[in-house]
């Protein structure tokens, strides 16, 4: 593992001995893909945030729920730890394997069960890759909707675990708002379906608590979306800025004259030149950033909202702003935004992606604090990003063979977490916590809001034995983290009184 | 209380000292308003669900945190039950007095704390109306979308506790997706900041875990809602049909169509007779079943929806489609809507409004259900309902007066719940299960998800002391009620094991 990590503020995780675990596990599911020699386990070391590397002591690859339910309530009875695995493409160390813990690969759950275009619904199973469903869903003239750019690989359960976001997401909503009906595993190897394909469920809201839990509460083994019809058309504006504030104000100026766009993306003159550099998508070089504002729909009301969007970022002091002339340059400018990361990576050794959300009112300013924090610490920052719902993604540029430049670009990126917060922000938009920023989480929480996060988690899982280490950070962490209470350290409203 | 109901089913709810406990909570909280004789007590008996009834034990009607805080505390450690109520409008009994309980009234916390024009956000605190948000929000051109029938009367924490839905939901969704944070005390006095003015906020998603927790988790104490901007327009057409069937059938092919509706109402016979006899809408008496169709947005969108929303309701078979000449005649087709419920309660002396979700495709057979049910039991019933969501609205006539008609009433309302679920449907669409739909969480649920449900509640309020009773059922109450197990019993995928 790259980065440190000190496990012992995660409280004390149990450590098995592997060979009675295997031997137990071979015995009770003695049909299922068990793997457990280095070489086997070497490709599961990490998920998509490269720099946390684990070996698991065990990988296993069940066939179907049967083979699930036993494992769980065989790892139950051991108290064996289990982190639980998609297609392992997520940003924040969620599925980072523990070294005494097995790994639950659900890759072999890639069944689309039913599309049904009346009901507008697809049931699938959790390995099913997001952009499968679309594409099953493609002959209905429906779609799903939350895209992360990882969607031809990622899987929808890990999406529902990570509550996962994309491009479109401003419009039609992160994953949670997108999933009707969850079936869950337990830990004890209980069966529970949370939601339903009506508009309501009732009793607590379990199923949104399930978006977003990181593999801690149960395991999803059947998934329900909802599907939407394609839009008659989609048109591109590109508006170029010579200034990053101008661009900043632009974003909140177009959502405040009523337009929501499909997607609202903003990229600065380090990811435009990095973009142009690998794509030639046409990008204006020159200009401080640019913003790509799709507007998605009905034919006459697209036409409509693009003239409203051009005025509007006119007046907010776009230089230029230019419609794509045709579906051909529409893609090539979507292209150079979606391979915008890796055109990054070409510029520098490593980079570290952020992920951050704030109200679009603070982005000027939140921006203005990257780019000195980036002075300060000399390193730098390229900013693209989900710019309409203010889930920024700055892109941290280090050489890891430098000393001492990889603990910089983590400290930096911990300051611009804190900077998300403390301008009314998130640590996260949509690549979760995972191990990644479970130190943030104690800037973005105080302690009875943890307890309570531990208490809810004690409801699904008492011995804490799913995904240890991850989301919510323990206590001790944070007292060691320094940053215990600094949320309500300063209390946005300082009249009312503090419990 | 007229509606049989055995509290022992509910676990030993503590009883205190009456006397003590007044003695204690003057002490302790000496400046907050605290009603204790019988005639102040009165008032407070029932919520909108003016069937069940009961005195609470105390009114507390604090008027800043710190008192509610202190109240919570005091009840904790005196093991005294609270049940918060915010207008008392609900229709479920959420907000029904507990005999040896606390009655928590916030209504002197109604302060409008910020509109923000730019975030298009409003902060308030839970007391404030539903409609005073809107009032409040008005000068900006911006709403709050969610509008139950009550919502010049009931309040946002009322909303939240219920999460409450209205006409608009189809397209605008339920008080979940209009609720981006709140603040909570918990019963031991710990205040809980949940979600925020960002579009995620990272842990366990508890801010949606609040929404529809019918005050047993805790107490709302502050919100901040989203605002929408006010559509440019908004047009409704009226059709007819002559068999209640295919204008379910219709509700499904505008939805399949592509068309969202701003509202999407059907009302049958009965209910057409009593609101055109009552309001004078305009309503074609003779129609087996009409449906109002709102289409909002801007003007040339909702053009070419009405047209499209026509053909397709012709295409279903509607005798006739009528769109209202002006707004005076729109405000006077939804009158007939919106009065429906009052105008049914003049045809009898006495009616039980229902409130059970389904998919949508499942209406026409659950319609005859309906139909079916109602000639079983001898009892008219009434369908007024959010077609467009599948959230159905019996009101079943009846007089209890006579003997066993208030029971048959309430058998023959189990039974349509019942069948609601059995559609892949749910209790629930928007009232909530507060006491009166507590046994039909028997059937929507197994033990396992019961069970979890009790688990989380634990987690916040371990002593079950907050609105002990209501929305989950105990296990001891579902096998008495004889339907522990029943939704899985019919497992809707029998190729999978069950667990």
């Amino acid at each position: 593992m790259n980065i440190h990590y000190d496990a012992r503020l995660d409280g004390d995780l149990p450590r098995q001995d592997k060979a009675t675990v295997l031997a137990d596990l071979k015995r009770s599911v003695p049909d299922m893909t068990l793997l457990h020699r280095e070489e086997d386990l070497r490709p599961f070391e990490c998920d998509g945030l490269s720099a946390y590397r684990a070996l698991p002591m065990l990988v296993a690859l069940p066939d179907d729920l049967e083979q699930v339910a036993t494992l769980l309530i065989r790892c139950h009875a051991l108290g064996v730890p289990v982190v639980t695995r998609g297609a392992g493409t997520g940003l924040s160390g969620g599925a980072l394997p523990l070294e005494q813990g097995v790994l639950l690969v659900m890759s072999r759950f890639d069944r689309i069960l039913e599309v049904d275009p009346d009901a507008r619904t697809a049931r699938v199973q959790p390995g099913v890759r997001n952009l499968a469903i679309s594409e099953a869903a493609a002959p209905y003239g429906l779609y799903y909707a939350p895209d992360p750019s990882s969607q031809i690989a990622c899987s929808i359960g890990g999406n529902v675990a990570e509550n996962a976001g994309g491009v479109h997401c401003l419009k039609y909503g992160l994953t949670v708002h997108n999933v009707m009906r969850v079936e869950l595993l337990t830990l004890e190897g209980e069966r529970l379906v949370l939601g339903s394909e009506a508009l309501d469920a009732p009793g607590f809201d379990l199923l949104a608590l399930i978006n977003g839990s990181e593999g801690m509460l149960g395991i999803v083994t059947e998934i329900t979306v909802r599907l939407l019809p394609k839009p008659e058309t989609a048109k591109v504006l590109m508006a170029s800025f010579d200034d990053v504030a101008q661009a900043g104000r632009a974003v909140g100026d177009i959502i405040a004259a009523g337009i929501v766009p499909g997607g609202l993306e903003m990229m600065d003159n380090l990811a435009i030149r990095a973009a142009e550099d690998f794509i030639h998508a046409g990008y204006p070089v020159e200009a401080a950033a640019i913003l790509l504002c799709e507007l998605d729909g009905v034919e006459d009301d697209v036409d409509a909202d693009c003239e409203a969007a051009r005025r509007v970022m006119e007046a907010a002091g776009a230089i230029e702003v230019r419609q794509a002339r045709d579906e051909a340059e529409r893609a090539l400018f979507w292209a150079g935004r979606k391979n915008a990361f890796p055109a990054v990576g070409r510029m520098s050794p490593d980079y570290y992606c952020m992920d951050g959300t704030i109200p679009r009112r603070a982005l000027p300013q939140v921006l203005e604090t990257i780019a000195e924090l980036s002075e300060t610490y000399g390193l730098r920052v390229a900013n693209v990003f989900h710019a309409g719902d203010g889930n920024m993604h700055p892109l941290i540029l280090f050489d890891a063979n430098r000393e001492g430049e990889l603990e910089r670009a983590e400290a930096l990126g911990g300051q611009i977490l804190e900077a998300c917060v403390a301008a009314g922000g998130s640590i996260t938009g949509e690549h979760g916590v995972g191990r990644e920023k479970i130190n943030q989480m104690c800037v973005q929480f105080q302690s009875d809001e943890l307890t309570t996060f531990h208490s809810v988690k004690a409801a699904f899982d008492p011995k804490r034995l799913l995904n240890p280490g991850k989301n919510i950070p323990t206590l001790a962490r944070c007292a060691e983290f320094g940053a215990l209470h600094v949320h309500h350290g300063k209390l946005p409203h300082p009249d009312l009184p503090r419990f």
